[in-house]
């Protein structure tokens, strides 16, 4: 098979890799109050693939020819491990569902085109034998986006862009970077760096998904307040349809009628591959600097990021977390290095901070980046500054961000561990105006808790604020609860409906940068409206009459 | 009737002010040697409306009825005035038709809708009685865009927003006001400043265009490095449309799937009614400096805002106008005020410049703007101030700025004064990659050049560089030429081919910021690929079936 990386078939991240508590001295107490685990209690045993009982593949001999006709015969798999890689996503519901070997529907065949060509070849066949396609990119989408549906009597094929992984060409005069859609996170900005170069574009998800699969589902990055979302740092793409490729040229902007480049962003398959995006690439700036701030409340640190917004200073991150996420981040501090609870007690910070009349239990940590010349940085430093201070915040320095840059992308493996031991645990996100996001805040609050308490579960729910724009900001929530077991699924639902639903009700978006799947599809239409979704899916219909790819996602048709 | 303002029935801008040219002493010298026209030549007559030959409306006595009652008797017009107004847009070709009483279609009626329910009346009578409705702005559109399908048999009622021209709400929190999309833009402006805020935009049209006008073709305005094109403006919509009202939630970003407000965006009323649209909007900056500085060619001009668009200084505008433009801007500058050539020659600075070894004759003006508090303009014009130095420019200070920006809407009207001396003009502008913006503009003054040639007319044709974005900017042409009375319309296609094909050629796009209309739709394919037009047709045939909404636009079907 060819060298294409995947993640573990039953978790999150690389095989060998996962997570410790040992070295992490708060942790096991703070797990313990959260959501009532036992760190020290024996994990699930691993499962092996062959517990599964895998479905048999249901493809024909003649596909199977045409197959490797299309890609040749060492780009076609059809075994248990390479199917089930390609089944799910990585939200809780998929995780748990290979927990419980429930797999109504295993795609039938992976293939790994090469190229466009091959890709064009692939959806000729899928047309003519009447298969469905699913692009694949990294397989780390929480939305539902990437299982066969349930009912699906076709032949299934799940096509992984992951041997497409180049830039192809690098425009320096324009800041264009021409790079092949199956390229994964690391590996774009490594060709590019060499060169002196980076698309700046680090999703929590960065080690483990792919640009084309960032533009199918309007990825947005850590560093989105300075690059853009992907939405914006795409210029160009090439998308092959069933009707043709289409072609989007690489424009700063246009007027050319509703866009659409604007209709491939987020359509997660559906209206075609994404083979190439032409994206837009920075030099890799002279000073690159993330400051940690803390603030005395939840209120005091989004009022700050408002006013960071609406400043004269752009910066490249702006992250504030709730008290409830500093607690966490706190508890997951390893002894030994920059800030902790113990090292900064034993620096005195704390003990001046509640001599100041802080409630350190209303402590928000803040994360804000500058990047650019140095006179650049101290210009937006300063004003940044200023800012935290009228909001009764303190700087907190390099050393606690310096560790928050290095650990960003491994949190999720914390999922994993909790699941061996009767934890769930997943994110949702929305975006919404300013002056909604504390009202959402504390409804989302509340009524998460309310169904932990009708569940009778220990949970907890945590937030940070990031992505601001002008006009409003992302709220992040992560949610975990102790399950026991008791249909972990059933309470998913009612934990992920408290929340999606009061998003909605309160002026919030369905997702931010998570996009809409089969996870958030019923609130589709509250958020976009009834008129949306038809022209949402007028547009799929006119590219995908034959429902040929990736069918069932988004509008739920 | 209502109290709505329109432009003059046969050209630009308000009855009673037009181009005058006595009191700019290089005025005349420059327009004969440029476009071969005599200032001092008689002009055309004034025609009358009763010389056009207005075709009587067509409009059925039940029809009539319908309309009143949606609407009221005074809110709706037959006459041959109101009719004439709503016919065409403001392009060359517009006026041209206009002056020669071409008239194969003239709405049938005009309506003036005074609320969203009025507007929802209207459309389920088009939808009843087999209507055609074309919604209507200010009438500033220059890509045909406005005028009903040559051969329509159907009834056409022209639907003027112009009543519904408030803001509702502002969220002052957010930065976020709800506003009527018949609103003009000074009366935009002035509703906002009153309040302490402005929404940025401005194009050349800004006195006589509308919000609605500049979402249905993606307007852009001067200031749109900083405040953003109107699709980044724009956050939330209402869109009255045959099978529902489309809403667009006001969110800072979304990951809902295919973008409708992106479709909405440029839809020239095919996709429905927009009658509301929520902006983001800014509390009046501290300072607001335009600064002039001139190049010693355009190619370091242009050098130069490449530069600015990379560097760590995000100026409000930037321009650079070519030696041609800058011939020209020197022509229309007032004897006894600010900079002009000789009052320049006056002080030095030209011959100072000469003995440096500039050729006088390449010299291009460049208005860079900055906005925000003192701190912050000093450190931005700082960093621009450099850049300018090292590709050879220098500082004109505040003087020529001020003038630029007190002229800026004025352009327009010199358009009828050649008009009425058989000159011909018009402007055509693109959106490139860096990289492709010298070869593309080096190509469209060889090629316009050439059909000047070929028609054997004395013509002019000038650019400048403008709304710079990280990979690539816009190029705004104007062209200028004596037709002579000989089919201007045939001697425009001419010009107005070479300037488009070569955009396209050249990897540009047909318009950056003025729609496509009738004007560009024949390369429409060409810029967004073919199945681009499957796509957006799909759209339109999905919300619009029975074609009720403006036929013919972009798509041409």
């Amino acid at each position: 098979m060819p060298a294409v990386k995947h993640m573990k078939w039953w978790g999150w991240g690389v095989e060998g890799v996962s997570f410790h508590w040992e070295d992490k001295p708060a942790f096991p107490a703070f797990v313990s109050r959260a959501v009532g685990i036992d760190v020290t209690s024996p994990p699930a045993q691993p499962m092996s693939i062959e517990q599964l009982g895998v479905p048999a593949p249901q493809v024909s001999d003649d596909v199977r020819g045409r197959l490797t006709d299309a890609v040749g015969a060492t780009n076609v798999a059809y075994d248990d491990h390479e199917r089930i890689v390609h089944t799910y996503g990585k939200s809780l519901r998929d995780l748990l569902r290979l927990r419980a070997a429930d797999l109504p529907r295993v795609p039938d065949a992976v293939v790994y085109p090469g190229s466009e060509d091959d890709v064009r070849a692939l959806l000729e066949l899928a047309l003519d034998a009447d298969l469905v396609l699913i692009p694949f990119g990294g397989g780390s989408n929480i939305a539902g986006s990437l299982h066969p549906e349930p009912d699906e009597t076709r032949t299934v094929v799940s096509l992984d862009l992951g041997r497409m992984n180049q830039v192809l060409d690098l425009d320096e005069d324009s800041g264009l970077a021409r790079v092949q859609a199956g390229i994964l996170g690391p590996d774009l900005e490594e060709q590019l760096g060499r060169r002196g170069w980076t698309m700046g574009h680090y999703p929590d998800s960065f080690t483990h998904s792919t640009l084309g699969g960032w533009v199918a589902t309007r990825s947005s990055g850590m560093q989105s307040d300075k690059y853009g979302d992907i939405a914006k740092i795409s210029r160009g793409m090439r998308v092959v349809q069933p009707g043709g490729t289409l072609v989007v040229r690489p424009l700063p902007s246009t007027s050319t009628g509703p866009n659409t480049r604007e209709m491939v962003l987020g359509s997660e398959g559906r209206l075609g591959v994404i083979t190439e995006v032409t994206v837009q690439v920075h030099r890799i700036p002279e000073n690159r600097l993330i400051t940690a701030y803390l603030f005395p409340s939840w209120e005091a640190g989004l009022a700050a990021m408002q006013e960071i917004s609406t400043s004269d200073a752009h910066p490249s991150v702006t992250r504030v977390s709730d008290s409830f996420e500093t607690q966490f981040s706190l508890s997951t501090r390893k002894e030994s290095k920059g800030f902790s609870v113990s090292s900064a007690v034993g620096n005195g910070l704390f003990k001046l901070l509640e001599r100041r009349g802080w409630d350190l239990d209303q402590a928000c940590l803040s994360f804000i980046g500058f990047e650019g010349g140095r006179a650049h940085v101290a210009h937006e430093k300063a004003i940044v500054g200023s800012i935290v201070k009228a909001h009764g915040g303190i700087g907190l320095g390099k050393g606690p961000a310096v560790l928050y840059d290095q650990k960003k992308f491994d949190t999720p493996y914390i999922r994993d561990f909790l699941l061996d031991r009767g934890g769930a645990a997943d994110v949702s996100e929305t975006a919404a105006p300013w002056s909604r996001l504390l009202p959402l805040y504390n409804a989302v609050m509340e009524n998460v808790r309310k169904v932990y308490a009708d569940l009778g579960v220990t949970g907890w729910v945590m937030c940070h604020l990031s992505h601001s724009e002008h006009s409003g900001a992302c709220l992040y929530f992560t949610f975990a609860f102790n399950h026991d077991g008791v249909d972990p699924i059933a309470q998913y639902d009612r934990v992920k409906e408290a929340l999606q639903q009061t998003f909605i009700d309160q002026g919030g978006t369905l997702s931010h940068h998570h996009a809409v799947g089969t996870e958030h599809s019923r609130w589709l239409a509250d958020d976009i409206s009834e008129q949306g979704v038809v022209m949402v899916q007028g547009v799929i219909d006119t590219v995908d009459a034959g429902r040929h790819l990736n069918p069932g996602k988004i509008t739920r048709s």
